[in-house]
């Protein structure tokens, strides 16, 4: 599953590589734009690292010479160094033998450099990997995302905003091997189109981790129910009612799209709606899949470092309307029963199915 | 509510302070004991860093000799320094002022240590804080944990095993303002008492985080249960039906003592039990109750690192039997009707009665 992720994410960027080996845990890919395809990969779940390697034979003098070559284009003037060496397979020389060697040659050779050789601390590490006929020489490791590959696990539907902390909590479920549906409730007329646009835009940025799968983006209008919730209902319950809505299409929509969950972005007490006890008073409306929240546990700031780094974080703080149905004093302790009672009052089988029904499909 | 948990903690570990003073968004505190205490205070959720000061007056001169005597004590030999001052109130001085006659006076007394001045990357800042009256000066900053003050938030439910996951979980409900119930489930006779010991041990170490709070553990006899699915249901579904009986037990404990939801150390994919799909299958069994997953997108590393961080990896990694009711083949994709039907053979209303009735509690 990770060789299809890769194979499609170096295809997509014009980066088809020569070949792609899986050989004893490691994954090597034949390229000659190797700084470029290792970067794209620093965005495939399941990597961990990635070493943009120069490839020769195992000859002796081949790797000596492949790795002094690496040196003459990366040692910085009067910087520490160290040769480390990796070796599987038969061959007529020690990992030692290379190592010093190879320290010996770019001692000589880039004398004018003024290096110095510092095997506990260097600046700059030559490494090289020799593995049968072949040898790889990097002095570069790029820290891939971790987790596991997406598609390892089932599609999860996932509700997207347009704020900060949603497409963070999609990223985890990506990361942790699912595909993702974003849901997108449309508040219109009680926000702006900005705020459509910046959940579109998320999501086209959370799909650059999930190239190859489907980029389809489920956009719900939500603004009628909301309305009926600010009408019809008491004021304070309005952000319970209208997530406890969200919670019920989306339901509706991991039953037609064969997902197991439903995640959000929901973070303990991070918002009056998200206090433990509205939480609860929330979960009851999901009834047939569970709702996974990955950010339970973060804190603001510790989102906002991995939106930055996923790309989300510079959509989510555009200037948009955001929404102007939330109270004054909303509900921070509600009750189930309390909620229940207001919602007797509504058809909500009515507004869910109407809900699904205007719901429209984008391809971003 | 961080006030009386600050007081809580010094009062532990005999560190009482003179005085606690909340003003203007900070908090101070006034002891004899400054390192001690400020050590202590890191393990104080809703406190994002603590600096030990010196305090001392607003007037010129004492604000210079106790700047000067704090970079005595502190800058080493050959060090870049900087000196930084923020000030609030009225004063016959500006904060640059301040920072300029500190700087010269280090210089000059502190000649023969060859210190030199670096605002942009010293390696030694000397912060002076002036409000009002008084003033205070600090060199060192400890980050604390952050978060929200434990109580913040209502109870919740924490099932622990004694493996590294689940304290983690735990951990990070109570860094978001949850009081912790940690539920054991004692699976003896197919484990042995190490386990039991190492959750309890996790449970005491979990607890120096909430010092004031109670440190009651639940233990549930849980072995015959385990027996009762392995030798009654289709061997691969023991696991989830083994999770899907501590959900509803936990669900008891969490009635019974007023929590509002349940915790648990899951994360997608991490075992077989904690596929998406089968996370939706062990769902189902919580009924009145969220089962709250902080640990979802978190890789295994992330765990780990988090876990040496709180002080319970040691104890998890502690050699123990662990469960030997785990099949060979565990389901990986059960269906919820499947389980169900499993399940319908067995008595479980029973079951549960018996296990709760069997609990004990006891204070760590």
């Amino acid at each position: 599953m990770l060789l299809r992720n890769i194979r499609n994410v170096l295809k997509h960027y014009n980066l088809t590589p020569a070949a792609i080996e899986h050989k004893r845990g490691r994954i090597y890919i034949k390229t000659g734009k190797t700084l470029e395809a290792a970067e794209k990969l620093t965005r495939v779940f399941g990597i961990s690292s990635v070493s943009p390697a120069r490839r020769t034979t195992s000859e002796k003098k081949d790797v000596i010479k492949t790795a002094l070559d690496l040196a003459r284009a990366t040692a910085k003037n009067e910087s520490t160094f160290a040769v480390r060496c990796h070796r599987v397979g038969t061959h007529a020389y020690s990992s030692m033998d290379i190592c010093k060697e190879v320290g010996k040659q770019i001692l000589t050779n880039l004398k004018h450099r003024k290096l110095k050789v510092d095997l506990t601390n260097p600046q700059h590490t030559i490494s090289i990997e020799i593995r049968d006929a072949e040898a790889y020489v990097y002095s570069e490791t790029l820290q891939g995302p971790g987790g596991f590959p997406v598609g390892s696990q089932p599609k999860v539907v996932c509700l997207l905003s347009g704020g900060i902390d949603s497409p963070v909590a999609c990223w985890l479920a990506m990361k942790r091997g699912c595909t993702m549906l974003p849901v997108y409730f449309d508040n219109a007329p009680l926000t702006d189109e900005k705020t459509t646009a910046k959940a579109l835009d998320q999501a086209k940025k959370l799909f650059e981790w999930s190239i190859g799968y489907p980029q389809r983006v489920y956009i719900v209008p939500h603004g009628k129910n909301l309305e009926t919730f600010m009408h019809n209902a008491p004021r304070k319950l309005t952000c319970l009612l209208c997530k406890r809505m969200m919670y019920r299409v989306a339901e509706c929509v991991a039953e037609k799209e064969n997902a197991e969950g439903i995640v959000t972005g929901e973070a303990i007490g991070e918002q009056a709606s998200q206090t433990l006890t509205n939480l609860r008073a929330l979960n009851e409306a999901a009834r047939n899949y569970p709702v996974h929240r990955p950010l339970l546990g973060f804190d603001k700031t510790e989102t906002e470092a991995l939106a930055k780094k996923i790309g989300t974080y510079e959509i989510s703080i555009r200037k948009a309307k955001g929404c102007t149905a939330a109270p004054n004093q909303p509900a921070t302790e509600a009750k189930l029963e309390t909620v229940k009672k207001a919602e007797e009052k509504l058809d909500l089988e009515k507004m869910v199915e109407e809900s699904v029904k205007a719901t429209k499909i984008v391809t971003v």
